[in-house]
């Protein structure tokens, strides 16, 4: 399969360019029988939107979507679905002026130096605007997941030097939308708020890091060897634009503990154990504990100020911020985290169904 | 393809199991031509042996190997490379105590739901036994990176609470070697060789971190958006047993960095940057600047110790510690962290071959 | 990969239903640098619509197309090209009738069977008119392989048991498109023509098949054991709806000779050889000679005629033929072959990139 | 992936060279929980063993094999079973006189032109001592499919000019293994027999056809579009050394048919349609009928008489013919055919476990 594809099974396949006609994706190997419900994925693009409030960039992009094949009378048919999310508010021009500059810890140069030819505006393919791609198809795999009764909550952690020093279990995940931040500790919410928008004064931006949770997630999910379920779920975020690291379960902090204090004793015949620094997977297998994961984001590479850079034909530029651009990607980025680990889920749970003869 | 095989062009599909009759790496995809360097391929199996040092686990294997396949007068024919290790020195018995007892924070319980059947031994195949296939693997896409120059190095960064606080540019990666830790500063990898025996003494084991540089890389390496380079490498690196985190370039720490500090200035035609907070990856694809990445192991679940827990008829049992074990496992895990970084290279340069019509 | 990607490096993604908003194609792994001329997409969607000629279905389709992502300046950027061609004659109502029943040796049984759920309109994704991204898909292969100097040809050869029985050696192939039959000896394209509107007449239909010649092939071009060259070709034509047969070079023929009789002497260094009963296929891989092969199509499903069938309640019931259809698929059947022998091409040649080292 | 795999989910990836080590299959996707009946492994590779019979070649092949992996207490246990096949009887000598020459309509010169380097010893990976693998690997998914109850069954329906003109309805599949040439027919059978025989004293050989007849497929296997299960038959048997076409259903014949003729009258609630020239797939997906297919095998390309040809130099040089080969491959071939049939119908079942979401 093609880069562009992502997935075994249950797989998307995205296409389109920031300042193209639009961008889509065809999400193939969804089971028939799954209710596409409409509002629900435009609220998950809602989620992901420009423009929803004010600490994320002001461009305003409709998110309208066309579902173009593969769903009969409500329901998936089994046959490829394809969502076409229309390009309304590009404004190429905002990026004649970086035509043949590289703009620093972009991908311009990688690209040229790849392709001989580059769309550069925008980025192109390099967008982030790519995301509500995969938004909406794993607002396909969310609905197909709602069968198996699979819960997946992502919320910002850390914004810059600001880190709320609370697991999952002491937070109320239900009030993640309820700021602007998407942070569930409303007091942390309004620092992050705060800090985003001095950030942004500066011309500069920061970066932060997404913490997710996955509940009641079946015994058996996840492939051993090399498709182990947190190997998948590693390589989903890190393909995500702005993505610098990945950690689960105790993470890097589990480095520096003992096996003794490490290990999660079992408590029950079903597999409850005390604790849960396995971050519910053992082997690569899911072991029916919670499953937690923490991305880190850079701050984004588009600043409002002048930088040292080359343009194509390797004479030195000043490359100069210019666009609407967000101070910090994570608010917008947690229904990104959600859509990849649902994709991820709902991907190893079809090919976990040939686990066994007796299944 | 099916789990036990890692790969796009270049690939390996891995087999056996830790108490069987051995176990085996098909390389399937390696380019004719390329000298197998048997002496090669037996140096890199040697550093990742069990019982070759005081720190590590003093079960004895002896990793010779058979190449069965694909390789005539000393090159590769480009048709499937077969290796195989037999296993010599298993003592099955050592596990009969665990035949029906699921160990605390290993596979034992998720590969018996999963699967409903259960090779035991050792671990079956969820044992680190399995990484020495991937290292033989790995030694053969090493001898085909040569031809491109590529050099990868890897080493211990932490054990424990000891953090060698210098970057990969502060040191003598030739030196990694020249201890049985595999940290090249040899003042810090004489604390940390301490600090394993004082764990071990405990019948307790610690994890640690290893940091991984590859240089000399060409640009254009990577696909965009879900092949991305380093979403690879996470992928690659969680596969290994017991890894619970990935970072690359300025990782969690740039998360907490503005966008001012972290851009790389782009100083030459070449795309040489002042700093590197990229990690020498753009937009998913190698821009020629140093690659380096980090990679966190949780402490060795097995450990001399009592823990509480649960049999397969669901049953509280005590389960005790025996056999032989590492109490640390990041010395031996060096050229496995190598070997599967050469193994997304050698892939994905492949796979860039067909990046544009002109090359 | 799902099932509604066809290849390796160089890929397809298909999806649309015959009646929905309309289909699209998903070009993956096209290399940067591709001259994407809209005219020759056009003109190749051309040859396979409907409503063309006399004696073919004369349901109208117009089978304009959008070009919605991947193509900058006219040139493929190396990102997915996405090509969605809108329904605008569907008559839905036409199936209202077939909403129940299974139409005999249609896919509406096993459709229903295996996914419980069905688009019966027009047979939904099961339609011929899926080969339309095809052929679209196909028509930017042929772009890439024109800079390689690969040329396809593919002509009617048999309609029912009219049979051209010359060697495509012995005909002009650049008189196919000379006829509305699409067989490049005028005689017998004219008998061909006069069988179909007679076959018509009758309410019937009748199969026949179609002879496809691929010529200046580079040598080494398939991979040898699962991924033959003819293998690839064998598949992508079974592919294809209403494909019943596939053979290369001596085909069915060729089981009926003798050894000294099939073999090909080798008359020059370049591989020249003196008879071509291998098709230019050895062991899997091109050498240089003429690729052909011959694809069997059965007649078409839909009859004016009175059928026995049940519905899906098990009742027995008449199906009576209605709708506008083909009496013979061959004619427009001809770019679909060679669509899917280019897409074959293009993506085994990006494959044997990797052959080897010094390539 | 890469060519020396078949297969998405229940894999099997080959390696191993005519007059190498030996050669292998590692089999990755079983299911667990299938009993691993070594018996009948070692039956089918006994039906497809050399010197089995007068008929055939007398190479000696003890074909002796060790499962290496992935069985514990005679069941599969979901991780990759090995299978090795180590060479016993390899005179390489026999082929020191083809070191430099290619035998024409062997694969020695696409090879050696792809690769640069060839293993000449036999015909290296392009020997149908490959075919051992797929056998084995065959084996395997055929006890997995007794649980489904599906049989395969082919047998010789045409050696040379000789033609079993009779239906596999009226021929008694059970006695097929009751003669040397694997034909139900035992008049037929002798006279094939016969046939064979004169032509190997001719020093030549001959081509011939393998039926093969799939029966008790659940409905709903295979999936729509590209991976039609006849698609993939057709691919999984043109990758078998020496065939040259496959046809499934009415094949070939069925394009001289007219649709009135050919459409298969549905006569149950549960599909049973009156004749079957669908083959048993309707839109590649299984209706529950018999599936049915042709395959044709040209005569082997060792003949024991000089033929021209050229060396690797591009000199003239005249091949003759020496070795042990089979006058004619069809006897062999039939649990060849049987193999891959069962590959394919494995696979796809497990593929089809996906596909609705009440499954």
């Amino acid at each position: 399969m093609a880069s562009n594809t992502f997935g075994y099974l249950f797989t998307i396949t995205t296409f389109g360019e920031s300042h193209g006609k639009g961008i889509g994706v065809i999400i193939d190997g969804c089971p028939a029988g799954v209710e596409i419900d409409n509002a629900f994925i435009r609220s998950e693009l809602q989620r992901r939107k420009p423009g929803q409030s004010s600490i994320v960039t002001q461009r305003k992009e409709e998110d309208e979507f066309i579902i173009q094949s593969g769903v009969f009378e409500d329901k998936s048919t089994g046959h490829p679905i394809a969502i076409w999310i229309p390009n309304t508010n590009q404004k190429s021009r905002d990026y004649d002026h970086i035509k043949y500059q590289f703009r620093p810890s972009h991908a311009d140069f990688s690209y040229e130096k790849k392709y001989g030819i580059r769309d550069y505006r925008g980025g192109g393919r390099s967008s982030a605007r790519e995301t509500a791609a995969r938004v909406a198809g794993g607002a396909v795999a969310k609905l197909m997941l709602k069968s198996y009764g699979i819960k997946i909550n992502a919320f910002v952690s850390e914004v810059g030097n600001l880190k709320l020093d609370k697991s999952y279990l002491q937070l109320d995940l239900s009030k993640t939308e309820s700021n602007i931040v998407r942070c569930p500790d409303p007091e942390m919410a309004l620092q992050m708020e705060q800090h985003i928008k001095e950030i942004r004064k500066e011309g500069d931006t920061v970066g932060g890091v997404i913490t997710a949770v996955i509940q009641d997630c079946p015994v058996g999910i996840g492939e051993p060897v090399y498709r182990k379920l947190h190997a998948e779920l590693a390589r989903a975020m890190l393909s995500i634009n702005a993505v610098k690291g990945f950690e689960y379960g105790s993470g890097f902090a589990g480095s520096r503990m003992k096996g003794s204090e490490h290990n999660d004793a079992i408590l029950t015949a079903e597999g409850k154990t005390a604790s849960n620094f396995s971050g519910g997977i053992q082997g690569g297998i899911s072991n029916g504990m919670d499953i937690y994961f923490r991305v880190a984001f850079k701050p984004v590479a588009t600043i409002m100020k002048d930088q040292v850079s080359r343009d194509k034909h390797g004479a030195a530029v000043t490359v100069s911020g210019k666009g609407r651009h967000d101070p910090c990607v994570v608010p917008r980025a947690v229904p990104i985290v959600e859509a990849m680990a649902a994709l991820v889920l709902a991907d190893l749970l079809l090919v976990s169904k040939g686990s066994r003869l007796d299944a």
